[in-house]
């Protein structure tokens, strides 16, 4: 993976900002890329990037901790804290108007915000998309062995909590658990509210939100769990049968298996993201149940839980060395329920590496629920 | 308070629109907004709004769980799955060419966005702001029981935790103790990440992230913690003594306590929200502490932590019966560390319901701890 530190990020952007738009400095609004390129943990900032430095606006609660932030990684630059959205808008200009051209994320300006800075920038404000995406989503070692820290403690949680799944319990004690036993393991807290869905009803949802509902014998049991580390997310899912499971379950089972495991086989630089999610969906589609995978195959895990690049029958992009990616089918259908195998993969010089290590293999499944 | 269902929050929403944005359907991106309107939880849809009706389009893991939602909500529409970006684009123009003029939210539409819609989209785009933010600032009782519900459940966690704090505890362990009893009884999680913030440097930092510094004798502790029920949140801080105050922390803890027993008392329909910032900043600066009152005075809650109407030096919205907001001074100075108090008030029509129980005396405060 390629060793960077926090404040050699800022030169990489330059770079990419002088290859493709074309202007002299760059208004970063969004608040992932604020904190990748800085530091800053904050909920409210904007960043002005410079040539040679950059400032950091932000409002009265950050000033202080934007400036230690900024100093503990390195990162050199200015704080200005402009306390109300007025404040905020000239601040930015008084950073802008000494460039010809400033560029702006366009994907992360509001048409509102847009209306605001023409008025009050005297610079040529140049749409610009994914400048920093495009650094931010190489992942460096630092990075990776938090997620793979994140990934560690929600295995240690699913093998505590999964021996527990017949024990009568909700879905939302067993989420209840799971949360507690990351936190305990030294996560700042869920990379994102843990899915509990069992039964025929619930785990046919996707993205269900655990309920009261009872788990039984019979259901099939999505669990889709991950921990937030420093700021970095994991992301996993298990499904675990409670009792013997029906022909059709265990039929289902190894057919998203067998997806999921060739889809992670073909992770690889150089393929594009169209390529791995047909890889998956073509194993489902063949076993005759195409139209029960109801998503794309993954997406991008980082600093945000859902990030690029997106895996699913439109993506174009090729997936590069430092890439973090989920790959993810599953299969849904009211009455049945669903089953869906997740893991959590970076993609290295000769393949990937897998993040995730809670079993998988179905032998392990039947009652009781083990993983 | 106003008792709407969901099912009526379309009418509410069509009559503003039409009184405010000349405009025959509106476009709305905002995930909270279509929350709101529809009882859907997930995480990605937009919604037309007709005059007659919307449609929903979402993504695949959704339409399911769109069309259960909408139905226990009692809200009459129609769902469209569109998986990918460029299917949604047009699955929204499918929607919007029907109408001469369609308003699209300016403040939450980006500016690429923007250009992709007046690609695909016949009709007239109209900016329009806070329509459906106008109607949503009002809650209706089953929302502030939902609130009332969440602050409850931060009391009692709080009233469990709070003698803890001298027991050589850091700050990370209180925050998740605090978060696991807030689970155990009944939130569906913590409404925003838990602030433990103790001693001279980490309390001076308003928005500080709890750490495994310890928590000891001479330090105040600064704790900002809230629930999450059913999508709506709680907000709530007080301040510790760890050990005897000294005569500076007992000074400015009664100045701070001054300054929000103020202004709750002046939070009424009719009060604009600088007037009422006012009051709170009038008091620290009369005492001599201005400059240490580094943010603003409060915030609306509801389904978002942070929403209108903002209590600060710049806010000219009229409260009115039916805002939840935050009363919220503090003081903050490297070295001190800082206090805030912090109390959730529903506008009434005369004058206030404060929502959060802790107590706030300084006479319970000093050792051991206690509230």
């Amino acid at each position: 993976m390629v060793q960077v530190t926090i404040a050699d990020r800022s030169q990489r952007v330059r770079s990419r900002l002088a290859a493709t738009a074309k202007a002299d400095a760059l208004l970063v609004s969004d608040i992932t890329n604020i904190r990748w390129l800085t530091g800053f943990t904050g909920s409210n900032a904007w960043v002005v990037l410079y040539p040679d430095g950059l400032t950091l606006i932000t409002d009265g609660r950050y000033g202080q901790q934007a400036a230690q932030q900024m100093a503990a990684a390195g990162v050199e630059g200015e704080v200005l804290v402009g306390a109300t959205s007025p404040l905020v808008v000239d601040h930015i200009a008084q950073c802008c108007d000494q460039f010809a051209r400033v560029a702006f994320e366009a994907t992360h300006v509001t048409y509102a915000q847009h209306a605001q800075y023409v008025q009050a920038i005297k610079s040529e404000l140049v749409p610009a998309t994914g400048i920093v995406e495009a650094e931010r989503r190489v992942k460096d070692a630092r990075e990776i062995e938090m997620m793979a820290q994140a990934c560690r403690i929600a295995d240690q949680a699913l093998a505590e909590v999964a021996p527990t799944l017949a024990d009568g319990l909700t879905e939302a004690q067993v989420r209840n658990h799971l949360e507690t036993r990351m936190r305990e393991l030294g996560a700042i807290g869920p990379s994102y509210e843990t899915i509990v869905a069992t039964g025929p009803i619930n785990a046919a949802l996707p993205h269900h939100r655990p309920t009261s509902t009872l788990i039984e014998s019979g259901h099939t049991v999505i669990i889709d769990v991950g921990a937030l580390v420093d700021g970095y997310h994991s992301d996993m899912t298990r499904t675990f049968f409670i009792g013997e499971p029906t022909a059709l379950q265990r039929e289902l089972y190894d057919v998203v298996l067998a997806a999921q495991r060739a889809g992670v086989a073909a992770v690889a630089a150089g393929i594009s993201t169209k390529e791995l999610d047909g890889v998956c969906r073509r194993i489902i589609e063949e076993a005759g149940y195409g139209e029960w995978f109801t998503h794309g195959t993954g997406h991008g895990v980082g600093l945000l839980i859902h990030e690029d690049p997106f895996i699913n029958r439109a993506g174009d992009t090729i997936l590069q060395v430092g890439d973090v990616v989920t790959v993810e089918p599953g299969v849904y259908h009211e009455g049945f329920g669903g089953i869906r195998i997740e893991d959590l993969v970076v993609v290295t010089s000769d393949g990937c590496r897998v993040l995730t290590a809670s079993p998988k293999d179905s032998s392990c499944l039947p009652s009781p629920p083990t993983i």
